[in-house]
């Protein structure tokens, strides 16, 4: 079965919510895959993928690589950031697609018009990391026919997504790259979730108040960064003057726009990564893929000594560690520095 | 002139905001120091420091110590958790003053009844650290006949006290320790501070609902504690046998009692410390006091480096790290481990 494609432009920007709009993050292409049963329960109704891709699949269809999304993130950072003529990952060599997580607003979401009717049994579903694996799997095999991945590539909960592809799929995906993130979310991780919604929550009538998104924003400034990024200007190198312009030229326009019930969403499904419906926890040691667990050195969020406990269940794999004062957000892909360290790691990976 | 003193005991609580409480934190003495010429302008009117004083002045009255509060803080920790026989500072050999920080719930602040109209034209003041440093001077030397302090000791905003103390009055204090705390906030703090005011905002309409405190609370317990203690499970040691307990039985009681209007008035004068109303910054290059600057290894809010940045401007000055996974917060002092460390760094600076 070949699945339908939809082109999303920016003629379709009026009726997205604003901050999910095209002229902001360039346009996808939705992709139905039917109906998807849910891990924790429910169906999701005629589904959808928000995807981009890039180059062509060979004959062979052996060239393809996965690219999965981060909290709040989209198909928008990978294209502009991480994939390109002369990168590690270079579309005149590689098929690459560029999959937006289930419920991120690209993606089949809350935000979709007719969303809650569309769910079995109305309200909004539990989303996991597994139905997104899922999801994609169905679209790579169905859609374009590739048996195969030479990679999944993701950072922080794009890193969850390609743990769950090495566990779920082991003979479908032959490398694996997890950076800035753990399969299951730390403790520290999860009080950083629970302060997330705690932020997202109250002023209940007063829905047109930014104040939530506000206070969720003032979270990842905290701890998204690091303290080396703040006290040292790291804003400057992204070409900023100071603090508070970084903040409302660079920073608070993509975290002021979100949709809370996105953002819930996806919080909910970070929370419970790792874990399935079962009881049982993802099995790393049964990766067979070859794996390269890439931590950030001045992450916060997902320190480095996290990552290696991740990389010690899993056979044969390396831990190779980007240096960036930055913190985790490095991930957005800003910074030439980021990019050479990624394009180095991901270059020999896809060479062994 | 010897100021009035006046004792605060369990038989005044049913008058106190609950989360201020003598059952809660201990007994201690309101002094008053008479009106108070506000650095930022303005008249704190019979103003009054709430202390503690352990063990007797000597003749020679060169025994005094001078402890200073943290954010949100009370006498309580320093009285449980600091001193004691044994201990480096012990009441058998030092007469010890511990001094609620001005607006914190002890010492004159929000919540004292009247306390708008006794503020020289009405509403909250700008308090500054300034202003508690020439408060504490004044107790010192008319209450009690002190020329000179052997010590003054405090943590995080409790070192800006000290830090203040040996800039503004260098021949009345022979020695200062700053543990976990810069002279001006960093703008990694200051990012932090914003956080803080912002979680504390909003639900104008429902007072009585306590997200604004948990919003507070959460962040405190995503940045004032290590990754490492979250994930190591760092509350084991404290006594607790999971992380909903610690945080249930523990954490949440002590943040959640607070006066929001405190909170507001002690993150505003913490944003503002270290910088003058006329401009100019402490200058920490006059230090002529014994100092030790007394940072915590795994510190995110005041990570060792920033200490390190005070130390290098102070002349002769010394930098010992208290090693704790637990993060800033162990200078809430329960742990064994943090209190052997500051005995030993604290002993060694007494006997210099």
């Amino acid at each position: 079965m070949k699945l339908s494609r939809q082109p999303v432009t920016e003629r379709d920007d009026d009726a997205r919510h604003p901050g999910y709009r095209v002229a902001g993050h360039g346009s996808f292409d939705r992709m139905s895959i039917g109906d998807l049963a849910l891990e924790r329960g429910g169906v999701l109704l005629d589904a959808e993928l928000g995807i981009v891709t890039l180059g062509e699949l060979n004959a062979k269809a052996d060239n393809a690589i996965l690219l999965t999304t981060w909290y709040s993130g989209s198909h928008a950072a990978y294209v502009r950031h991480y994939v390109g003529p002369g990168r590690a990952i270079d579309p005149s060599h590689h098929f690459v697609i560029i999959a937006n997580q289930l419920g991120n607003g690209f993606s089949t979401s809350s935000i979709d018009p007719g969303h809650d009717a569309a769910t079995h049994g109305g309200g909004p579903p539990a989303l996991s990391i597994a139905d997104d694996v899922v999801a994609q799997e169905r679209l790579v095999r169905e859609s374009f026919g590739i048996e195969r991945l030479a990679l999944v590539a993701g950072c922080s909960m794009g890193a969850m997504q390609a743990y769950e592809w090495a566990t779920r799929f082991p003979d479908r995906v032959e490398r694996i790259a997890a950076v800035a993130g753990t399969a299951a979310p730390t403790e520290n991780v999860q009080i950083l979730i629970t302060a997330l919604l705690n932020a997202l929550h109250g002023e209940e009538n007063t829905t047109a108040s930014l104040a939530p998104l506000r206070r969720h924003a003032d979270l990842w400034a905290l701890i998204g960064f690091s303290e080396t990024f703040w006290n040292d200007g790291g804003w400057r190198a992204l070409g900023f003057s100071s603090r508070v312009e970084f903040l409302e030229k660079n920073f608070d326009p993509l975290m002021l726009s979100r949709s809370i019930p996105v953002l819930e969403a996806l919080a909910n499904k970070w929370s419970r990564a790792g874990r399935y419906n079962d009881g049982s926890t993802i099995a790393l040691e049964t990766i067979t893929a070859k794996t390269v667990v890439i931590p950030i050195s001045h992450d916060w969020i997902y320190p480095p000594q996290d990552a290696s406990l991740d990389a010690a269940r899993i056979p044969g794999t390396t831990v190779e560690t980007i240096e960036s004062t930055d913190g985790h957000l490095s991930i957005l892909g800003q910074s030439a520095h980021y990019q050479a360290q990624f394009d180095n790691i991901i270059g020999r990976l896809l060479r062994n």
